[in-house]
């Protein structure tokens, strides 16, 4: 442990968790780059938060300018904030037409399963078995890792996400399933809430339509579907701005989070005029840092970049080229490469410790990057979108170099 | 209804509360001053998120310098908010030395609650019957103004705050039959959470010590006291940085929240490591948008300002003279004038809409302030800590005015 680590578990607490066994202690980025203090650069080829690039001066400028122009909670009224929510519902199918700002995902996402029960009257839940929506204390009952203090809510049930040997048909019926237990157990049936991408699930492949039965089951038992676009959302996925769509479904609530600011904290939840009304005149809601001016000028920006620089096209050629060049390599490991756009996944035969020491010999090569899945066997590459050409061919190079030394 | 408003509520939705009954568009704000899109110029006796003034170059360009350098989570290292993380732990108590960050004060006490199940394994909270803590569906479960779909949880008791009728030992024994109530109903005590200056109770003229006996009987219970310092801290009182200090007793745990960031949205928690860790073990957590190097270069560029121009010593020293100008003034309906450093209140007598009114006029009269309290009927002057003895005089000799015209 070095100093700066010592001083960090001192101030910070214990079990602030860090990437690497050597953490990195990163100083400044821009772009796709990122330097530690040492000097080393390294690659990005996890961070979607800097979702138009790291320091993009697009956003840098915007955010800057309205600070120092106004910043104010929305009890006051401001034109860029409605010209954004304007701006932002456009891109989403006819009925999703409100916004509420927040700050984080969590929030949003807190805010989700509340419209599920002032929609309903009813408190189930049915989220998938290898999910994360959160850290709220409603929202983190959703993650089926860690047992909280106090124990499990009774209300939530988890069911396996479709993918591999669950098919569509079989992942409706596991929701049915769910849901006839919410229901015998008195609680009723609110809601389906899952990222349509099923990032944390490992994203597994699967054709436009595979939820549909799901979706449908949900509606016909009174629940409604919650998208959380948190990590597929704002093009990511190349062929779709969204990652419902790219599902060929219309959700009835939408979230949004990490990537919609571009790293300043603001997120949301996108929902029909009649759920979200059911939802403040269930709980009420005020969020003084959300809907400011600051926020809207940040998450207007994002918009901007990702138009003026064609980011979502780029997404989906960078992203074929990322999958064919991870696809061309030859490992005994290698199972299989998945994703869509620039958000592609080396999955690994591994059952133990293969996949992280990739994630450090790649460090370690200069390229930052992350696993995933229940078995976190699978390569996470989620890179900034302004990834070019240029840093598929370095990351497929020392991929291969690394595969090549670990035999 | 203006367009603005037409367009607002269709976008962001119904119920989204505004001030005013002819809202407020502002466009600009500097310093104590605010502007509205017509060129009308307001003095700013309200917001407390701007906390060293709006716009204020300082935190302006501590955050567009760090968003152009680096801004990433906090699963890498960085100096900027260990550094913070030092320097704020070091303003209070010996003990209270870690800090979490988060991004809202709703955030901070959704932590806070759970720190307190964590650290007693119990789970009943008490809290007073007039207070606000936040927006999360945990948090949200302290304020008593709304019953939420599906009811409230059974493990949170109300207990009227100190303040008139109330002294401190008649508080401490509310919360004694309060704990005992909770451990009747087999829920046990974890916590008390207060705000120490009682803000949304109508910050009642309190002396120091007068909420000794109630914290003492939380330790001889075997909670935990949590002061929610959102409003009172950061020097805002004058006489003391934090509204605990004031009242002369170290909480357990503390939340942090609206001025921290002068309106970046950046909120903490502090504790004692063993607490922290009681969280962090029985829940685990992380915040993508929180510990990062721009939440710590704006928070900390607002430590500069607060230091650098004296805002504690202003604050105690205008608020001096604020109080004493509210003082003088003559009117049959002001029942008494209370506060502390540059949060004061007019109390009323107005068992209607008489307060109400009197907000309407001053901002007619260009003076922005609000209304506290479970009557309602409290002038709530909370203004940025760069308000000055001439907008004291101009704010006073408004208010006188508007109190002579209401004759």
């Amino acid at each position: 442990m070095n100093d700066l680590q010592r001083r960090r578990d001192r101030v910070l607490g214990p079990m602030m968790t860090t990437f690497y066994r050597d953490p990195v202690e990163l100083v400044r980025g821009e772009g796709v780059w990122l330097w530690d203090a040492a000097g080393n650069r390294y690659l990005d080829a996890y961070n979607n938060v800097p979702h138009v690039g790291h320091g993009h001066p697009t956003v840098v400028e915007a955010v800057a300018r309205q600070m120092a122009t106004l910043n104010t909670h929305s009890r006051y009224l401001h034109e860029g904030i409605v010209a954004y929510a304007e701006r932002l519902t456009a891109t989403f199918a006819d009925g999703l037409d409100t916004l509420t700002l927040v700050c984080t995902g969590s929030e949003a996402n807190d805010i989700a399963l509340r419209i599920g029960w002032a929609a309903t009257g009813k408190k189930g839940i049915v989220a998938t078995d290898a999910t994360y929506h959160g850290n709220t204390h409603l929202v983190s009952q959703l993650s089926a890792g860690r047992r909280p203090v106090g124990g499990r809510v009774d209300w939530v049930r988890r069911v396996p996400p479709p993918g591999g040997a669950v098919d569509g048909a079989a992942f409706a019926a596991s929701i049915g399933a769910a849901i006839d237990s919410l229901e015998a157990d008195g609680h009723g049936f609110a809601a389906l809430i899952l990222d349509p991408f099923l990032a944390n699930e490992g994203f597994p492949s699967l054709p436009p339509g595979a939820l549909d039965a799901a979706v449908a089951l949900v509606r016909a038992r009174g629940g409604i579907v919650i998208a959380d676009e948190v990590q597929p959302g704002f093009g990511r996925l190349g062929s779709h701005f969204w990652g419902h769509e790219r599902m060929g479904f219309v959700p009835d609530v939408v979230t949004l989070g990490k990537p919609m600011g571009n790293g300043y904290p603001v997120a949301g939840v996108v929902t029909r005029r009649d759920l979200i009304a059911a939802f403040r005149e269930g709980f009420g809601y005020f969020n003084t840092f959300a809907a400011t001016p600051v926020a809207a000028a940040a998450a207007s920006a994002v918009l901007d970049v990702i138009e003026s620089e064609g980011l979502q096209a780029r997404a989906e050629e960078v992203g074929r080229a990322l999958r064919a060049g991870l696809g061309a390599l030859d490992h005994p490991r290698i199972r299989e490469v998945r994703g869509a756009g620039l958000f592609a996944g080396v999955v690994f035969d591994d059952d133990g410790e293969f996949t992280g020491e990739v994630v450090e010999r790649m460090r370690a090569a200069g390229v930052l990057m992350h696993y995933i899945g229940p078995g976190r066997n699978i390569l996470k590459i989620r890179p900034p979108l302004v990834f070019g050409h240029e840093h598929v061919d370095m990351l497929v190079d020392r991929l291969g170099q690394v595969l090549k030394e670990m035999g």
